[in-house]
């Protein structure tokens, strides 16, 4: 049987996450939402009893019924071998995951500052303070961090030469910030230069030069995760 | 070798759900920085190489070095034989652990909507605003998730009878939440019946029950995550 992917079918968002490393991979899936519309999401959420995912990403393999994204690429990654071979190092590359998630967060609260229910029109002046912060202190300390992790194996990918889940999740947040804030990444260019690197290597990964190429990849859109509004790019 | 745990020694802060459940299951720990101090945790952060902890807490044994509360969580239940017994489950586990920490997240984010590097009284107009949000949605769709997971094996724990990590985390957030916002969960008193009873039951776990009454155990404080400012709690 292959994997059950559900996620909302309008917006790459965080499912996008979990797409690029099955692609990379190769991996057999369904997108259920995208097959059968966000409604036959919300039934199957809704259906679903006991211990349940929050919100969407979740996994469905046989019994295991999983949310939160980086939890997904560990059982992915664990189950199809494609971690390091060693428990310590598979261990940080789960924390660089969960890192990756909470500065995700912080990009969606650039927008959603105050209410994620709420529209971005009615919060738009602490989303103005919000992302002026995250351009000046939380993405260089973050991206820095990213940064200096890379080098610790020579690049391209975090291991060294052998890419793995967090590298397709690098790649799509490099891509998410140079839709989002264009000029605020123009700028910065040559700041964090391991992982533009990691970001001109990711497509060079056989099934993933594939699924890019496709129609199956979305564009970025300002309903998503990574919007881009020029008033939150301003310097 | 002990394990050694590395966190703020002034706030209980993230560090306090890694401590509860270290202590639940009686496991040999250093508590580096309430020891030496917090300079202490900062030369050792600053010291390691390659892929490193984003921010504490983060956790040493031997070779394994990792920060993110639920990772360290997991990583310590799978060692000590603490889990379900059953990959699914387990992974559940860990799901609702993630779950509880992007609540936390959001509650720091109430008294921080902006910037966690500004002073709550630079942040106070949006403050006030998430902090409205906080209690009339994202608290009740947060609890209503865990308050429905525990009813699916008859509680008091989320296994049932055997406690993991998962409720020991839960405990601390209804502590916290105690503490942060006393009028509106006096309020709010039954509607998440299954998790007083877990919060009745937690302190009972032999290892905790002396934890609790030690003078190990910190109180809630004005610095932590969780802060009790009445204008937040406005009803």
């Amino acid at each position: 049987m292959s994997y059950q992917l559900f996620y909302w079918p309008s917006i790459p968002g965080r499912g996008e996450f979990v797409r690029l490393f099955m692609e990379a991979a190769e991996l057999d899936y369904e997108d259920i939402a995208r097959t059968d519309g966000a409604d036959a999401l919300v039934e199957d959420l809704h259906a679903r009893e006991g211990i349940r995912p929050f919100a969407p990403p979740y996994l469905v393999d046989d019994e295991v019924v999983i949310g939160q994204t980086a939890l997904i690429l560990l059982y992915l990654s664990d189950k199809e071998g494609l971690g390091s071979g060693d428990l310590a190092t598979d261990l940080k590359l789960m924390q660089l995951q969960m890192d990756i998630a909470d500065l995700v967060e912080e990009i969606h609260g650039t927008h959603h500052p105050i209410a994620p229910g709420l529209y971005y029109a009615d919060q738009m002046d602490a989303a103005y303070e919000k992302a002026a912060d995250l351009r000046a202190n939380r993405l260089p300390k973050y991206l820095i961090h990213f940064d200096n992790a890379l080098a610790a194996n020579g690049g391209p990918f975090m291991l060294g030469e052998q890419w793995s889940h967090v590298d397709t999740s690098l790649f799509q947040l490099m891509e998410g910030l140079d839709y989002a804030f264009p000029t605020y990444m123009a700028q910065m260019q040559g700041t964090w230069a391991n992982l533009e690197a990691l970001q001109a290597a990711v497509p060079d990964i056989e099934g993933l030069a594939a699924y890019l190429a496709s129609e199956r990849r979305m564009e970025f859109n300002d309903d998503g995760i990574f919007r881009h509004y020029e008033e939150l790019d301003e310097q």
